[in-house]
């Protein structure tokens, strides 16, 4: 152990363990292991390097446990520092959530000046407003109705919101946006989402749909506009998202319960 | 007249004119001008440095001829040369199946040494196989059967080709390419077509389908992939298109017919 001492604030985020040897996971893409990830819970320990967990017989290999343990046995290079000046409990979502938007914000250029939308407001989306406001961007909440309005204004400082059921709204905003960030994982009328992108714009997708969704090749393709898609990221960007986190004193939205409380 | 005297080769493409003064036109990205292109033919010609067939009142404006046209008028804006290496039927669809395919490769990054599976193989995609091969990448050709395989790898000088109707040829060659450029114009099971791209690749869509097709949202987030689109091209950039044709010895195949042949 080199990397931390005792007493360290550290996160542990999504995955515990990857091969460690692909080309992906040498280029500091854990999250896209091509042998696949230990995930934090409910995960075969798999590779040997796991720990005591493992065993060569695939069906005696032990199973993660994740946020539900009292304690836990993580390699250090799974590890993160957190910023001492935030607090643990509003930063540990910044492990799962924080990574998943601050990971594809990076890989796809979203930077200064750029017109954000972000579409829907829930745990991801508020990550995303936050992140686009730090970065500078000019940050744009899509949502159904008005009821989210003041809190993504207000509260999130936001910059501007449409809302999506209003058909004036929308033909209001048509080709404004650089990038989105998609947090929705119900299927929606992603023609719609497009004819907000300006020409060269990302839809940035990290809600996963458990349906395919009717996509149109003319939506896309009549602006030279992207589908793209991320998934969480790796090691060394989450310690990046983490310290852009404590110089921005950026946390997540938490409500602290007891285990008992869970089920 | 400045750019051409009499006598030089030149090409019209699809469009002959813009509104020339939105932010697209201005970046040289004339199809995607923001108040509509007027195509080469079957268009109205509504800007007013149309030419003669320009009127105030829309109902009255001329539409135009193109490539039925035994003459053409066309702002020298509007025009390219072409290379005088390539004859001149065969150059002709370079205008635009060349700069379809051009046009996105240049944009999304092509390069030497890239790996690039090419979807289909009509006039679009044999001229994705030559670009290909003549920018250094490797070139696979993606088709139903192998009654193509011949034509692709001795004729076009693609270096694999893959038969998707083959289960083990499909599961043979899963995350292996940076690009794909996709110019199958008919629904299709795009998840395959996925899958076949490594981590970070990206689906380049040139073929315009009928109906809008079924995409699942992990079939492109978990390897973070992207679904791209593009159309037609800039006039500048059709320049570079014919000048690298003529540098490479790159026309399309063509079979010239009569005029009283085309019905």
């Amino acid at each position: 152990m080199t990397k931390f001492k005792v007493g360290d604030p550290v996160g542990v985020g999504c995955y515990v363990d990857t091969c460690r040897e692909c080309s992906n996971c040498k280029a500091g893409k854990g999250s896209y292991c091509r042998k696949g990830m230990v995930m934090t819970y409910n995960s075969k320990m798999k590779y040997p390097h796991c720990g005591v967990g493992y065993n060569e017989d695939a069906s005696k290999q032990e199973v993660t446990y994740g946020g539900y343990s009292k304690d836990i046995v993580v390699d250090m290079d799974y590890v993160c520092k957190i910023p001492k000046n935030l607090p643990l409990d509003a930063a540990a979502p910044l492990m799962c959530a924080g990574i998943t938007i601050f990971s594809p914000m990076k890989y796809y250029g979203v930077k200064k000046g750029d017109k954000l939308a972000v579409a829907g407001l829930g745990g991801l989306g508020s990550m995303a407003v936050k992140f686009g406001v730090a970065m500078g961007c000019h940050v744009t909440v899509l949502s159904r109705g008005t009821k989210k309005k003041e809190e993504a204004m207000s509260r999130l400082g936001a910059h501007d919101y449409v809302d999506v059921t209003n058909p004036e709204d929308v033909a209001a905003h048509q080709s404004c946006y650089n990038h989105m960030i998609n947090t929705i994982a119900v299927p929606h009328d992603i023609a719609m989402y497009f004819s907000l992108l300006d020409i060269d714009g990302q839809l940035i997708m990290v809600g996963v749909n458990p349906k395919p969704m009717e996509i149109s090749t003319f939506s896309y393709i009549a602006q030279r506009k992207s589908l793209c898609g991320s998934f969480i990221g790796g090691v060394k960007e989450c310690q990046e998202m983490l310290d852009f986190c404590g110089k921005n004193k950026i946390t997540c939205d938490v409500e602290v319960i007891k285990p008992d409380y869970i089920n």
